[in-house]
């Protein structure tokens, strides 16, 4: 693609070279430190483990003061976050730290990073997986399951089974306990589980403490592997009914293509080719993209992969942040396994999740593909085709009319830039998409596809979900996603405007007998919400009204305050349930739709990667950024939320469809312009009446 | 494009051939059918005069004999819908006739059509002009506006204003009146208007008997243009202030481009190119477009434009009929022109307002056009390019993963095919857009352009829109769109299925003291709506909830009734005012998100293009249709609402962007299959995991 000119040589929310982070490694590794690590690769859970380091962000201030003249001596200090896991203490814990600056030199010191959680320190029972996933209940599961492997085999055949722990797996980090749920060892696993399930103590670092709780198996319930071996011997184990469908071919459950193809589907579909060249722009060193007056920094994490920066459009900043926070997914069903399930996808970092896409299949050919590197507990990842960037023609003029009178007739194409990151954090794809319009419009989706976290299909699990296969079913569950986003609309003194409508009966002098004297019409109402305890927020019924962030002392040429709103898009929906223990505290902003609170330092971010384990007491409690600050004309944050209310469906296997499992919202101008700029297109046309 | 193999020879929605509609008013004109008929081009409105005339839809149960059986003796009787202008009785209304059989020949005879509506005859002040818009109307304000001439001169300088009455005229029938608002005639005029506005009674045949009743200048009311001009020349007339930004360049009115270009722009943008041709296949002269497994006839008429019919998805029927049905667009203001606003556009013809689409603007390149012909009663209409057939790249995979396991690895490219048709009205442009999906998904979604019906802006108005230029504004005003959906999922015989969910608390024997022995988690319910009058319905808050059709008696392989679901898409909304005069009932279809009622051959549509000015006792009453029949395993019909809350702002100028101004449903497969169809690809891509 052609070579962009960023605004500022330096890429403020880089993420950290492998030499950086090798160099933080060994500094940490020094005994000066006193930190008495173990390299992770080989330490057990009762060492201390380093578990992370990433770029930590400047602060938006310092940000802003190279942002605003980018020179060598403007250019914030360079820090970063280390996660150490103190299994060796005699309390085990987890810290963050702030390392810094960088690069390491006899400068670097190094601090405990606390002002951004709600709970200090981080505990023990909500850690990460310190192996490669699940591995490290692999002893536990040996031990539970040799005793009674004859009865297995005797239950399921020859099928290998294959275990998985779900979360969260503890309250408020006093216990750490995980339900496992067993599957056929074959493609699609998630969509073949067996109606077998553990429930297991793995509290503590020391596995030879941990234990099994319970055992289920075809909803008999069993205190130990004895009492379920004993039912099982003396003939009082209920045991699931043969299951034919599961038996024979699995490839239901893989992507294998099936069917007679379609009429002329031996073509090549329509594929868009840019014949004079891209028309954006990429500096690749820098993580840098420009397209149409749209000028973007990219950033990428560990816990929510890609972020944007410093997005600016015709010359003005107008987003300092947009980035993903969380994703939820929360189940219901009638086994233990779905009943208790309440993910949060950050735990399991949905940047490392990021694979290389597919060129062609998850992007346009045209595509350019962008670099990610993050740094987990097994070694640098460095993924080539983390990101695409591509222009595309949404097929639609974004504007156009067929008027009578001179220079009314013409049309302008309704062309996008989409920026493209696909997370697939086990079972299911997250599609990222942000899409850039050439009148200020940013559409924000995320698509979902991949499979299903199945259950096995009985009749009392009919009110749960739906059958894909006579014997497996997908379970209901919502998805909510949660996006920061730092707009700065006309400066960073903002504040928020609730735009509805309602119905009034007027009087008007000009009306006559026949109708009557008065009107019932619309009528519009604006009101500023001056609090954050006010601004968790729905949007109201039949959508009869709307949010926006203005800047009440920046108006346009008409003597409006220039704004942008935040628009629902596809499925513009919140979660479900309310109460639920497993999903307390730890994802509040899963309540609204939308919520606005004063932008902080100290509240970076909307959750964390603790936050599944720790719903009762979590390390980033969403609610208490709403603490009744005063929010007009400062400088304000949207927590704005996607999702789908997810009912599976028989066309939901092998994989969840993206055209429908998909939602969006959209930040416009809103009198922001003084008319509709992409009236300045060269790609538009205007014709004489014919 | 490659030819299509339509199922059946003949398109039994085909609009009449030019030679028929001439040997129907030859027909008609024959002294021996009595009807006294003035050709409308010479005729007054006193005169008896042939106002339309169409093909009239057979009977389903007909068309699906025809269609099990495609023959020549199964080939329906073909009618023509006429419509005639009695304005020579002495009490002058307004008549439907069916005429037929066709072609012309000693069988054919004339009937009136009544069924279809719930009051007869049509009552004449419903009437649509007779001749090119509003020139009936030229007479009268000639005749009020030539005494003023001098005072219009005054107070406008060398503007040309230019006059436009609003609509409804009339409440049940008995009065024909209308606010005439006045406007600068120059290029956008709807962006001009000047704050003059005249209240006309136009009742009856008679020119003559039309009066003034009513003039208003700038808030002042004066009975006669005799009092308003007394008040200008003894000096108490409150003139409105200079207005300097409309006296100089009027540019920003049009569609002229303007402002600097964006980097790049000069270059063209991506262009969707066939490399081996295209995939969809086209019959012209039938109108019958086949594409991947789909399969559908095309049907146009006056009121509406284009229709689909038959639509097939891997060889079975999916959809008898899908067609538009009505538009509404409701304002708010505080003047008299958009107080009293409240079209229903189907009176204008949405269909002869189709005008020829920009190639390459309007539709990609490749797009394939494809003719209509609708008579008006300045005769027959034809269009070129008054439809759009094309493939396009959605740019995101309809399904994707990329697992670890065998075949678990790859994607299939989100192809869609297009079928577009774009009505300007006047000032709006709706673009109807029935997008097909390789899975069995149909999005129905309509985007809004064109320009604002404006008002001249002030402080009063600040309740009522923006400013979109010192002196101009756009009115608060909101868009319901009404289609017809006749699903036919899986035969004739369909249930309703309402499918919500809930929160319950449940114990299970499973359960820990750790967690509590309850889990508050999230249930679904479905539940049967039995009759009609509980079929009128509203998208549950939050979502949690749909509706669908399935067939109780047809289950896919799983045991599940098969079943299409009607997903909300981009801004599902209903109208927002309850009990406005201005649309009492003649548009009630406006207040839900959709209802379901039993399919009826006399209830064909949900309006008519005589509702607009018949709020108090509408041609077709929608409410009517419900009258507490069962819709247990029946054919049944969904009545599907898009719109839009139009809160105008800056960026509507020159145009509205379709990109947010958008609405749409999804028709979608539920349980209707027993896995994804869309794996059946040949763009699908299957890797062995890197
Ligand atoms: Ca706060
Ligand atoms: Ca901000
Ligand atoms: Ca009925
Ligand atoms: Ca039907
Ligand atoms: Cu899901
Ligand atoms: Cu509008």
């Amino acid at each position: 693609p052609p070579t962009a000119k960023p605004p500022a040589q330096v890429n403020l929310w880089a993420s950290l070279a492998v030499s950086e982070t090798v160099d933080i490694t060994k500094w940490l590794s020094d005994p000066e430190r006193g930190l008495n690590m173990t390299m992770s690769d080989r330490g057990s859970l009762s060492d201390n483990i380093l578990f992370h380091i990433e770029a930590y962000r400047p602060a938006k201030a310092d940000a802003l003061r190279y942002l605003t003249s980018p020179s060598d001596q403007n250019l914030p200090e360079r820090f970063a976050r280390v996660t150490i896991h103190h299994g060796a203490a005699s309390d085990p814990y987890i810290m963050d730290y702030l390392v810094g600056p960088l690069p390491v030199s006899s400068k670097t010191s190094m601090r405990e990073l606390t002002e951004i959680y709600h709970r200090n320190p981080i505990p023990y029972n909500a850690r990460g997986y310190t192996a490669k996933a699940f591995n490290e209940l692999d002893p536990l599961i040996e031990k539970i399951m040799t005793p009674i492997s004859d009865i297995v085999k005797e239950l399921y055949g020859n099928d290998t089974l294959v275990a998985a722990a779900n979360g969260p797996m503890s309250f408020d980090g006093s216990f750490r306990r995980s339900w496992v749920s067993w599957r056929r060892k074959v493609s699609g696993p998630w969509l073949h589980p067996v109606g077998l399930f553990q429930y297991v103590d793995i509290s503590g670092p020391d596995p030879s403490t941990w234990k099994l709780l319970k055992m289920v198996y075809n909803h008999q319930v069993f205190p130990s592997v004895e009492s379920f071996a004993e039912a099982f011997h003396n003939g009082t184990l209920k045991r699931i009914p043969h299951r034919p469908d599961q038996r024979d071919d699995t490839s239901w459950s893989t992507r294998r293509r099936s069917g007679p193809p379609r009429d002329l589907d031996h073509l090549p579909g329509p594929r868009a080719v840019s014949f004079a060249g891209l028309r954006f722009r990429v500096d690749r060193a820098k993580q840098y993209i420009s397209w149409m007056g749209w000028g973007l920094y990219l950033g990428f994490d560990r816990d929510m992969g890609m972020s944007l920066w410093d997005i600016r459009f015709k010359d003005e900043r107008l987003i300092y942040e947009l980035s993903p926070q969380e994703a939820i997914a929360q189940y219901a069903g009638n086994d233990p396994m779905q009943a208790t399930t309440a993910w949060l996808d950050r735990y399991f970092g949905m940047g490392s999740s990021v694979r290389d896409m597919l060129p062609g299949y998850d992007c346009p050919y045209e595509a350019v593909y962008l670099p990610a590197t993050t740094y987990t507990h097994m070694g640098t990842l460095r993924r080539e085709r983390a990101i695409c960037v591509f222009e595309h023609d949404t097929a639609r003029p974004i504007t156009r009319h067929t008027g009578y009178d001179e220079d009314e007739f013409g049309a302008v194409r309704g062309y996008v830039l989409t920026v493209r990151s696909i997370a697939t954090v086990g079972n299911y794809d997250y599609l990222f998409d942000y899409i850039f319009h050439l009148d200020g419009t940013i559409e924000v989706r995320v698509s979902a596809s991949g499979y299903l976290q199945g259950g096995y299909w009985e009749k009392s699990q009919y009110n749960y979900g739906t059958a894909i296969r006579e014997t497996s079913m997908g379970s209901l569950h919502d998805h909510v996603i949660n996006f920061k986003v730092d707009l700065d609309v006309a400066g960073t003194d903002n504040s928020l405007l609730f735009t509805h409508t309602t119905q009034e009966e007027v009087e008007q002098p000009w009306f006559d007998e026949d109708w009557g004297s008065t009107v019932i019409q619309q009528k519009i109402l604006r009101d500023y919400i001056e609090t954050e305890d006010n601004a968790l927020l729905k949007f109201p019924t039949n959508f009869q009204g709307g949010y926006s962030f203005v800047n009440k002392e920046k108006k346009n040429a008409w003597s409006t305050p220039r704004g942008y709103a935040i628009h629902p898009g596809y499925s513009p929906v919140h979660n479900t349930v309310v109460g639920s223990k497993r999903l307390l505290n730890n994802a509040n902003w899963a309540r609204y739709n939308l919520a606005v609170s004063l932008r902080k330092e100290q509240e970076p971010t909307s959750s964390s990667m603790w936050n599944l384990n720790l719903p009762g007491a979590p390390m980033v409690d969403f609610h208490k950024f709403f603490d009744g600050e005063n929010i007009t004309q400062k400088d304000l944050v949207a927590w704005v939320n996607v999702g789908t209310h997810h009912l599976p469906q028989a066309e939901d296997a092998p994989n969840t469809r993206t055209n429908t499992a998909t939602s969006s919202f959209f930040l416009t101008p809103l009198n922001y312009f003084d008319s509709d700029v992409s009236m300045d297109s060269m790609n538009a046309i205007l014709l004489k009446t014919p």
